[in-house]
């Protein structure tokens, strides 16, 4: 794996809208008989879901905000600026079908750099199921902007929403948390080093800081078989999706230290920059994993949607409480839960 | 009319995003019941309408490049980010039903300006039928950036695109053409002015520049009725549509500078400005007309669209062509179209 190197190529000012449009098209997989008009029209036309409602939801990736070219490739760039949309889709229990990529690209950005955005996100768009149906294109005096959206659909009646837990209902978060807090600590204080690190547990937190896998099958899953009645997914923490479910569903929560999966790789990196590891993965963002609550009768049809999860861990890290309180226990005592990522 | 203050106000990085969520939230107007989940999940779930294909367009104003804020109030600004996509999905002929607001605002904008870009969003949107159903907030170092997305509906076989043209169609146009070329014309040579011209054809056509009008009735009409078998919006100026429909039908076209409608502010402005008014007027981009062709044997049908239209004009303005070339017919000499807007 090597990071960028400073683009010397052909720019998109030089090569001209029509250009860069047609040069993106090219590298578009065969487009499936559900898109009905692609891009190159007004709009994008597909056939959606039979009997099915649709998910929307959008988000963007800023340079300078939320990526750094030094630490990412055009590539990264491009795979996490879909899967962060793909994840919004699977905590509501959807399947992402369709993105649509609004690209706001400086004058000086090479068409090496355009390229790359475009095959990771076109990578992660196949993991993932999703077709990139249009977009559009401008250019910017600002940062380079990478904005999505992605239209999927949800049966009715099976739709995972943030206030759907009930007191009692065990709280269960998927994968390791902490991990991209701790790739980016490390990328940020080795900003002149153009590698990986060495230790694997730590190599694993960078890739997860910029290629996140976002959990779509076991979101879908989750929702499709009724497991979980409350879902959502970790993009500004842990500690903020615990807060954010509990205060939708009218509930307090009790989350356990000792039972939270804090990435191996991401312990050592957080111990060995003086900060409590509990505390700092809690609070840490970008990690694209499912917090979810599954009431005690339907635990039967969690222990499903595991066997079907494809090797996904699944732990369960605290309880929803008929109080409001939402709080740590850590050697018996109770703390409030730190706070999650901050926008602005 | 008064031209936006500069602001003085709270600014969003004090207030933090979720004030500001809740603050947009709170000038929406109650949701309609197909809107199942709105905003405050991670994402939106809608109920499509019955039997229709979904239509996606995204589009993006950014500051500097699409809006200044001299010339148009935050309101203007959220007005047009929504009327500019609304303007694609009528260019399919289809109905906007949703739309997901991504905005990316410098940490010194004011909650009066994100007030005013909402308040200019909700309006438009009331106006076309649209309900805004998610979105994303994101602090950003460059300009301010307001990129929508808008999903409609459209039936199967009902869908306008480019490519339908045949040789021998007619070509028509809505509206009027280069009132918005014309209004930012004038601001721009009156930018220390802040108000609109005493001319009320010249002060409509800067009122064009910020306000544009989709043509979501007529172009949902050409589509249901079948009326037109090609149609594009004007988002990028008349020359550039009529040599796009022709490309994508494999005809040529002939344009009849006579029978333009140019105007008349427009046409006032070019000439004082000692501009070709002909040339400014199909090569100014930003007004969202329609442009769409029309079989011999469907004009009755276009009589009844017309009709239903509610007063807005249609004009004749030439021929598809069995040749390849595309041209503008004025004083019996043929001339080559002019080139339309370049976004980079």
């Amino acid at each position: 794996l090597k990071l960028p190197a400073s683009g010397e190529g052909r720019q998109v000012s030089d090569a001209g809208e029509r250009a860069v449009i047609e040069r993106i098209r090219q590298r578009l997989p065969p487009a499936p008989a559900a898109l009905v008009v692609g891009i190159g029209d007004d709009a994008a036309v597909a056939r959606p879901d039979r009997g099915a409602l649709q998910v929307l939801t959008t988000d963007a990736l800023v340079e300078g905000v939320h990526f750094d070219r030094r630490f990412s490739t055009p590539a990264d760039i491009g795979s996490k600026a879909l899967a962060v949309n793909v994840s919004d889709i699977a905590a509501m229990g959807g399947a992402p079908r369709l993105a649509l990529l609004s690209l706001m690209l400086p004058a000086e950005t090479t068409l090496e750099m355009v390229d790359g955005l475009i095959d990771g996100l076109i990578a992660m768009a196949a993991a993932s199921g999703v077709t990139l149906a249009g977009g559009n294109l401008t250019r910017t005096p600002g940062p380079l902007v990478i904005d999505v959206t992605v239209v999927g659909s949800v049966k009715p009646r099976k739709i995972l929403r943030r206030g759907g837990g009930r007191a009692g209902d065990a709280v269960y978060v998927t994968g390791e948390i902490g991990a991209a807090a701790a790739g980016l600590g490390w990328l940020r204080a080795h900003a002149d080093t153009p590698c990986l690190p060495d230790d694997a547990a730590l190599a694993a937190c960078v890739m997860r800081h910029r290629r996140p896998e976002p959990r779509t099958r076991i979101g879908s899953l989750l929702g499709r078989n009724r497991a979980a009645n409350a879902c959502m997914d970790l993009s500004d923490g842990l500690a903020d999706a615990v807060a954010e479910v509990a205060a939708a569903s009218g509930t307090g929560a009790l989350i356990d230290a000792a039972l939270l999966p804090i990435h191996p790789g991401a312990r050592a990196w957080f111990t060995s920059a003086g900060l409590d590891p509990v505390a700092a993965a809690l609070s840490g963002g970008d990690d694209y994993e499912l917090l979810f609550t599954v009431p005690k009768r339907r635990r039967g049809r969690l222990r499903a949607v595991i066997r079907e999860g494809r090797g996904v861990t699944v732990t369960r890290i605290g309880e929803l409480t008929a109080d409001r309180e939402v709080a740590l226990v850590r050697d018996g005592v109770r703390e409030p839960l730190p706070a999650g990522f901050v926008h602005f």
